[in-house]
Order: C-alpha cells, then structure tokens, then sequence
C-alpha cells in the first residue's frame, strides 16, 4: 500500500486519486490506522482541490457501505426521498411525503435538525404532542412497506464514517467544501434505499449557498453522485432570500403544512411542493408533463387523503392524531408582539437570514448543540415581499414566551423587513431547475 | 478568543492572520489545547495560501521563542552562520567555518543530518574518529567565545515548538510549503544568536527546489523573516544540477574539506567557499568589495591558519586532530569500482539526484531515519561536467562495502553520467545573488 503522506500530497498537488488509494485511505481512518490530523490535512486538501466525479463516486459509496443501506426493492411502487440545503421557513418535508405516498411512492424520509439558522425537520415534526423521530430502523422499514412513509432521524446505523468525518470537519474549518457536502447527503440518501430523489437546492441570504454559482456546483455535484448510483436526481433552484411562505418557527410551520395538506391554497409553500410532486411523477413516468403532474398533485391535496396519510403517520409514530385537527393542542407560544408599517409603500425585502437568527435567539433554534427547542415561537407574516402596505398596517407577528429573548431577537429584526415607495420586482420562488 | 475554527478559516479562504490569532493558535497548540488534526488543517491551508511577511514574522518569531535563543551579544566582531537547502556533495560549511572564524567573524554553527538524497555537515563531521556533535549547549557557547567557531547538532531546547510542527507536517504532505520551510529554518537559525546569515539556495535536479522561480521565493521569504529581525541575509543561488565538487560520501567529502582548507584550490568547493566569506566581509564592512574580500580569504586559506582552526575545532569536539592531516586514519570502503567512459567525447552532465541516491543506497545515507550510516562509502568523480574524455577513460570512481549495495546503487548510476560528442555549455556554479 501506498504511503498516507503520498495520497495527501497527490491530492494537494492536483492529481486524481485512484480507487485503491480512497478505499485504503478511508478504510484507514475507519478502523483507526490512519489518524484525524492526516484525514484534516486531507480534507483540507479537498477543499482546495475538490474531488472529480470517479474519485467523489468512490468516497460516497465508503460512506453509504459504511453502515447500513436499507432496501426496499421488493416493493412496488418506486421508493423516493426529498432533500433541502436548508433555508429558513422551509417546512416542505411536511406536506410533500404524504402527498408523494398518495400518489404512490413510497417515502422512507430520514430528516435533520436545525443546523444554524435554518430550521429541521425533526425539530418541526416534534411540536406535533407524542411524535416521536426515533422509532428504530425495523418499525421504520415496516410503515414504510404499510402505509408508504416514514419520517426519522438519522440512526448510528446509516453511514458511521461519514458521522466520524463530519465530527472532524466541524472542528477543521473544513465543512464548507462542496464535495464534502454533497457527499455527505448523498451517503446518507442512498442509504435509504431509494429510486430518485429530488433536491431543494436554497439560493440567496438565508442560504448556506449566498451565490448562484456555488449552488449550480452543489447541485451538478450532487447529481453525478446521484448517476454514478444510478438514482434520478431532480433538482429545483428556490429564492432563500425571504422565508418561505408565512411562518417561521417549529409549531407555526405544522400548522401551515397542515394547512397544504388539507387543501389550502399557501403561496409559495402549495407551489413548491406540488412541483417537487411533479417532478418525481414525470421522472418515474407517472405523469405526461408537471402540468399534468400538478393537477394532480392538487386534486390529491383537494381530496382530503393527504392530511389523513399524515394523521396515519403521526399516530404510527406515537403522536396525537387528533392535534391535526385541533391546532390547540400544540404547544404554543404565551406572548406575541405585532410589527406595524411605518410607512405607505410596498414591502422590498424579508430578511431571510436575520428571521433564521431571530429564530433561534426566541428559542426556537439552537445556540449550542445541546439547547432545547421552544417549539411554540415564531413568526407569522402578513405580507411577503412585493405586497402593498399602509402605514400601521401589520407586517409581521413576533410569537414568544421571554422578554430577555424576545430583545435579543429584536436586534436582528431591526431592518428584516424593508418597505419603500416603489414597488420592486416581486422574486420568483423557483429560480431555475436541472 | 476567536474559535480556533474561525481562524482556520480566515487562512483558508485568504484573509490575513492577526498577530494575535497566530499567538494564540500556536501558543495553543504548544500547550496541547488545539489539537494535531486542528493544525494540520491549519498548515495545508498555509501550504495553499502561504503566510505574508507580517504573519510569517509572527509565526517564526513565536518558533523562535519557544526554546532557548542564544546570546552572543557580549561578544565584539560579528556573530554569522550559514545555511545550505541541502544538496549533493555539498561540504561547504565544513571549509567555511574556520574560514569564517580566522575572518573574525564568530561561527556558533548548528547544522543537520543527511535528508532523502541529500547529504548532512553532522554525517560529515562524524567520519573524523571521535569527534561529536553533541556537546552540550554549555561548551557550545564557551568554545564559540573561545576560539570562534563550534559545530554541533540541534539540542532539545533550540525551537521546540518547530520540532512538533514538523514531526506534524512530516506525516500530513505539509512539507513542501515555502514559509512553513522558510519560517522552520530562520527559526532556528535565529536562536543561535547570530547577526548575519548567508544562505545557498540550490537550484536543480539534486535540489529540494527543482525550479529557480521556487528558489527565488524562497529566497525572498527568508530574507524577508531576517530583515524583519534587522539580521543581515546574504543569499547564493548555486547549480544542484551536478555534485558539488569531485567528491559525494561523507569521508570523501571531509577529505575534499582539508584539502580546501590547507589552500589547495579545488574547482568548486573553494570558490563558493571564499565567495561566501566575501559576501559577509562586504556585509559586515570588513572589505571594500567582493573581489578583495576573495583575496583575503584566499590568502588567509593559504597561510595554513584555517586547517589549524579547524584541527583546534575537532580536538575541542573530541575528535582526533591527526587525523587531520593522515587520512588514512578516516574509516574508509574496502572496496572499489572504477567506471570509464564508453566513448570519445565531452562530459554533458552528472545526474546529482541519482548520485545522491546512489549514495544513501551505498549505506551513505539513510532509507529509514533510524539507519547507521556507512562514513567511507562515496564517490570521486574524475570528469566534471565540460570536461573532454576519452573512451576508456575514468569518469568515476565508486567507494563501497557491500557488493548486494553495490547492485542497489547502479541501479541509480546507470545513466548518471552522459557522454556526448559536442561539447555543451558549462554550467555556472553561481546561478545568481541576492
């Protein structure tokens, strides 16, 4: 074999690395023979150097067959997962599984927590009374067979190294490589034994991606993974420049989302998700055209069927079906403030970063790994960017449960949101698709 | 403090250090708070992105101060050194302290072993029976005030925090980074208390620097770490293209030193000899010109005063001062192999990497760091490169023990020495100064 300090400098000095020199490098390092400052020094490599598609094929696979990769072939219907870069808002996870279980996918959904300033699923689905995201891999497999969905956390099962990389690389100032990035999800996706996937890929100031361009790559990146596996990949570009639809925060983003599933019209957070319906039916032929596709996804919305899957599914995985229908029971926020228009004018921007921050000073995110959530706080807009505003109108509702919190927030909300004379081109939701 | 991730960072994506980021990065790391795989990280973002010259002001001099920096201030001429990037038969400092020292300059040299093909003064300086390298710091500074001129190895106190860096960047490819090697080096040099400092650059294939451009940067990062401790840097850029000198091998090459040093001119080896103690004379204002200060040095070598220092040198460092002048009482190889040329023409050229690994395959260097070296083993070459030959003529000859070495080393020797029918243009031992 060859030497580590051989490998590293092929990668430092911009030459390919073989098959053999990945699998023996990170072989190594899982089982301990290579150690965290040569796998940093690496890493850090990669940053500068990234990795090509055969060398990134071959380190997504060692993560993907470093654990466990569920399988669902011998189900029918073809097996399917979404996935979002993060933004703020961004509750479509929700809606989407148990209208694609409704239009005969399956949805074997391992979903994240907040990281930063942007919120997770799981964090959201956890204001649902009794919801729980840990219900172990075989009753995860067997709702998925049942009822065509489940929705969980990652289990230590799912691609260790990648957990043991990432732990590093989170002390290593080496996470933001969009290599690293993409395959890191795409590890733990195709671990779920899934067909396709479609992709979320965030653009804009709530956006880990601030740049088109950086986007573009993430999501090229993830897709060739995503080929060399042979899954269909859909990716959607979406603005992360103001929060997507009308709340942010855990509790008031399930009341949206339940909102969707029953059939309301929700600007933005309905368009998105039935286009990601869309999407996935016309690449598994399942549909003529997304015209065709997002019919359907309506009628299926329309129908009522969507928010009982659901139902279904919160109550297969402990939680309290009836909340559903009776948004009292959830935990909700004591306080609220509301935020008035100083002005005659038209709303110019929604400061999608500085609510995600706000966010999480209100409780509602984390500021250190271990906090706990508050999942009732939050914020309800009244009118998004583009909308005509009258002087005292309401621009927003700040939901809270503590003073201290809610003026530490106040520091980030200063100038979220922007009204001016002229009405600004209003942004589209969905900037570009591959 | 700033997260050790946030100043990571900054280097990796190009943004200047702070003096007090370094400081504490490297404090910190000396303290055992930041981790190895921490600064390996830190250490390939340097390689990617260097270090300007206020950072590398900071990092050496935080190098610098981590051990013991000797103090010769008391004494009265100026207290100089010199450093070589390492070559093949380069024995220039062994004939140019004592020079140096009979100049009137104070010489308190600490010099290294043989590094890959490259050959090390403390192997040189070790074939002369009894002599050692390690004679304590105390006797170090005493004979350096005594009689001018000691030559030792690196002591545990010199740089410590260089002596954990590198054993980190020697297993992390971080190696090969110009300020990580220019601040390593000045470091050290810097502690032994020197004012003045003239260092050869060597440029060529038996160069770590193969390309004059990465010679040159070099060059100026360690000039610029000097002049930022106002100590005076003179700098040659010498050919590493062929030996240096007619002889390659540890005894050899002490032998080849005497004779320099009793005031034989031998092509090569003296001239860069007196031109070096020229460039500090013109330096410290103890000569009009370069070519008045050859002169003396010339003459000096001539007058017997510097094999005399050098004889004082070696009794003082326990060696056999007869030795000296008998060098037949110097371990030599038992046996020998003399190769001719093939042809009637000019010598084109003398491969220096294959006779430098010619050598350590001989058991003149060393494959592994633990390895004995074998002090009689070499080469003497007959032919410098522009020399006319006849066929049937010695080109070279090979010292050797081990006839299974021998087989090893030709490997290496095979087409070390090209023989052409035109006579091509002589290289110039002086590339270029600065």
């Amino acid at each position: 074999m060859r030497l580590f300090y051989d490998i590293i400098s092929d990668k430092r000095d911009g030459r390919e690395l073989s098959e053999k020199d990945i699998s023996y490098f990170l072989d190594s390092y899982l089982d301990g023979s290579l150690s965290d400052y040569q796998m940093s020094a690496m890493l850090m490599a990669i940053f500068f150097n990234k990795l090509n598609e055969a060398e990134l094929k071959v380190w997504a696979e060692k993560m993907l067959y470093s654990g466990e990769v569920l399988d669902f072939s011998d189900i029918e219907g073809p097996v399917v997962d979404k996935h979002s870069t993060g933004g703020v808002g961004d509750k479509i996870s929700i809606p989407l599984a148990p209208l694609l279980a409704e239009l005969g996918f399956s949805v074997p959904m391992i979903s994240g927590r907040g990281l930063g300033h942007t919120g997770g699923t799981l964090d959201k689905l956890e204001s649902i009374p009794g919801f729980s995201v840990n219900i172990g891999n075989e009753r995860f497999r067997k709702m998925v067979r049942e009822i065509g969905i489940s929705l969980i956390g990652q289990t230590p099962q799912i691609a260790p190294l990648d957990k043991k990389l990432y732990a590093l690389r989170d002390v290593t100032a080496t996470v933001e490589s969009i290599p690293l990035i993409a395959s890191s999800i795409m590890s733990k996706k195709l671990a779920e034994g899934i067909q396709g996937l479609i992709l979320d890929i965030k653009v804009g100031n709530g956006a880990f991606m601030k740049t088109f361009e950086n986007a573009k790559e993430l999501a090229q990146t993830m897709k060739a993974i995503g080929n060399r596996f042979s899954k269909k990949v859909d990716i959607l570009f979406t603005n992360m420049n103001e929060p997507l639809g009308f709340t942010v925060g855990n509790t008031l983003e399930i009341m949206e989302s339940i909102d969707v599933m029953k059939g309301v019209y929700v600007p933005q957070v309905t368009e998105l998700t039935v286009r990601m319906a869309a999407r996935l039916m016309v690449s598994f032929n399942m549909t003529q055209n997304i015209e065709e596709g997002e019919k359907k996804a309506l009628e299926v919305l329309a129908s009522g069927k969507v928010v009982e899957k659901f139902k279904k599914t919160v109550e297969m995985q402990g939680g309290d079906p009836n909340s559903i229908d009776d948004v009292s029971l959830f935990p909700q926020a004591q306080k609220k403030q509301e935020i008035k228009s100083n002005s005659d004018g038209y709303v110019n921007s929604i400061d999608a970063l500085n609510f995600g921050k706000a966010l999480v000073q209100l409780g509602g995110g984390r500021l250190r790994k271990e906090d706990d959530v508050d999942p009732g706080v939050g914020f309800i807009l009244n009118k998004k960017v583009g909308k005509k505003v009258e002087k005292g109108e309401l621009l927003y509702t700040v939901l809270f449960n503590d003073e201290n919190k809610l003026r530490n927030a106040d520091d980030y909300l200063k100038n979220a949101v922007k009204v001016g004379e002229q009405k600004e081109k209003e942004q589209s939701l969905i900037l570009d698709e591959m």
